[in-house]
């Protein structure tokens, strides 16, 4: 066996009307800071719930409710402005992985002065705001890791704070709080869910720990699929999602994402493309990749998820990703060259040469 | 979904050499007390190891080493009085699950004043001395769990200290301080450790990620039960144990023990049998109990194992337990009323009754 880390501080509740029943967690100052999406949280229910939680304990708050999809870095500082206008001493991000990925980022700058150049740097003073995340969306994980994903112009791609500081205090998930969520939101979350599991399995990061809880998640989500092809998301179904989110979060964790992740951030920066289903584009010719040269590996995803072989896992794919975005060759040239210098893509089990990227993105995409 | 909770405040780091490639774990305090057993951590190479690289950190330490095998409660309260008098602000536990869990009553009892009779209160203030584990032998999983178990003279039987505080913030394993380990301590705790993953599945505190972990400690180990009952101890096999030992304790943190643990303790306390040991006597009976309501968890465990059906499971138990002890029957229904006042008894799947809980005994130690 080889070597193996786990550190897992946040503390993870789940289940119906959790944020009710642990109210007591929401002390962990004296004013808090809700760190939300425009719309969401309120339609959804969770941010009375927690609004009606915080009145009860007589804690005050603020709502910064500014965060779009894809979060940028001039908004986590001006989340960190608001933060330290507000007087706020804790943060409760409530939402997708948008919102919680900039409560991170706000946490930390609410705490220390950080240049933008330096943001990226991982090193940071031991400072940040403590935090409660409360996931509405069943794809990022983000509420059990130790990463801000941010949409860096300067760089033309995602760029990630990590560090172990901006791990939240507590998770809580409730499934209840995604019972109208539209299909294309379920669909596009689950399949990030499902890729942070794979690709986590296929890291070269991977351990017998680690290796088990993905496996869960690969195996939870993959009782969804039908669901997710056909519609009719059940208590069930939600609830088996969000568990299958977690898990993928608790391995990305460890593990980082590697190759479907670099492919994608450019397909989501330059077109648009919503983060999962750009992840999705490209994870069958990832798997075929990986199948080359570890092909045991390969097979327990594929049957953890019921599927015989790659071909009918990309026919699933394919089906539930409907027409595919054009691109021309040079647009794919350009994004081998940024996922190229990305951290993550040499992470997997096979590292990808130059043409091997490039293949990924032509086979994919221009099929 | 049922609801779920998952905590682990502590950090994990397994393999070889762990020890000193984390070396700067090593600065959790300005001086150290080393706690631990008179003289397998000297033997193995373990504190060694650790005095080490306190040197080289230039952190200060002191030992206490005067654990025996099931300490009791006076042996907390004397190592309490050493950290004070020798002014250590950290532990450093090294051994089996005897140092280990004496280790969690003297940080806590170091930091404040409890009287005897409140010592399993469960009612503490939050001040604890901080701690590094470093098991030395596969089985108790003491290293990521809140409990201290101590033979308390006063109820005839163990009692547990259970408080998040006393969680360690660091675990250590290396498997290569067991090279040497002889087998029937190898035997009894991986005995041990294979209870813990087997009563953690089959509790009703258990969720899907605890049942995973469980699930993977039970394969590991039992791809081990060849060796235990043959000899012949590789690398590669004490890493196995290791692994399902630490997973039993990820687990045991979430869920406790249940019906083994508690029948066991009147075995070790009045007769003085090893710890693991007098688990594995009731533990097929204890299955097949289970069976009874839950036949399809008992059969997920068996195949795990690789066992067909419980009479394989029980007859190699038996071989591996060799002759039992002899008992009569007054002594069992005095054990009888002992387990039935444990926390535990009733967080199996199914609860039993005082007959039952005679039975387990009859059944296992009569026939």
């Amino acid at each position: 066996m080889q070597t193996m880390k786990f550190a897992m501080p946040t503390k993870i509740f789940f289940g119906k009307n959790c944020i009710r029943e642990h109210h007591d967690i929401f002390t962990l100052g004296k004013k808090a800071l809700l760190v939300t999406g425009r719309h969401s949280a309120k339609i959804n229910g969770s941010q009375d719930d927690v609004e009606a939680v915080l009145r009860g304990n007589h804690i005050p708050y603020a709502v910064f409710n500014e965060v779009d999809s894809n979060p940028d870095i001039p908004t986590v500082y001006k989340g960190a402005a608001a933060a330290k206008a507000e007087g706020a001493d804790f943060i409760i991000a409530i939402g997708g992985g948008s919102p919680m990925d900039a409560a991170k980022g706000i946490a930390l700058l609410a705490c220390q002065d950080i240049a933008e150049n330096d943001l990226f740097s991982g090193t940071y003073a031991e400072k940040v705001l403590p935090m409660i995340h409360i996931p509405t969306t069943s794809g990022t994980g983000s509420e059990v890791t130790p990463y801000s994903i941010l949409s860096n112009h300067l760089a033309q791609t995602k760029s990630t704070i990590a560090t172990p500081l901006i791990f939240p205090a507590y998770a809580l998930l409730d499934p209840a709080y995604q019972k109208k969520l539209p299909v294309s939101i379920t669909v596009n979350t689950a399949l990030d869910a499902l890729s942070h599991n794979i690709e986590s399995a296929l890291s070269i990061k991977i351990n017998p720990l680690i290796g088990q809880i993905a496996q869960s998640g690969i195996k939870q989500i993959g009782e969804c699929l039908p669901a997710l092809a056909e519609g009719g998301f059940t208590e069930e179904i939600r609830a088996k999602l969000m568990y299958g989110s977690l898990a993928g979060g608790l391995c990305i964790a460890h593990t980082g994402t590697n190759i479907v992740h670099s492919l994608g951030y450019s397909l989501t920066y330059f077109r648009n493309i919503d983060h999962g289903r750009a992840n999705a584009l490209t994870i069958a010719s990832y798997l075929h990749f990986i199948a080359a040269g570890a092909p045991e590996k390969v097979s327990s995803i594929l049957s953890a998820m019921q599927f015989n072989n790659i071909e009918q896992f990309r026919q699933y794919i394919d089906q539930i990703l409907g027409k595919k975005e054009d691109f021309t060759v040079s647009e794919l040239q350009k994004y081998t060259q940024i996922a190229l210098k990305a951290k993550n893509i040499n992470t997997s089990l096979i590292a990808p040469d130059e043409s091997a990227v490039m293949g990924f993105y032509t086979d994919s995409l221009l099929r």
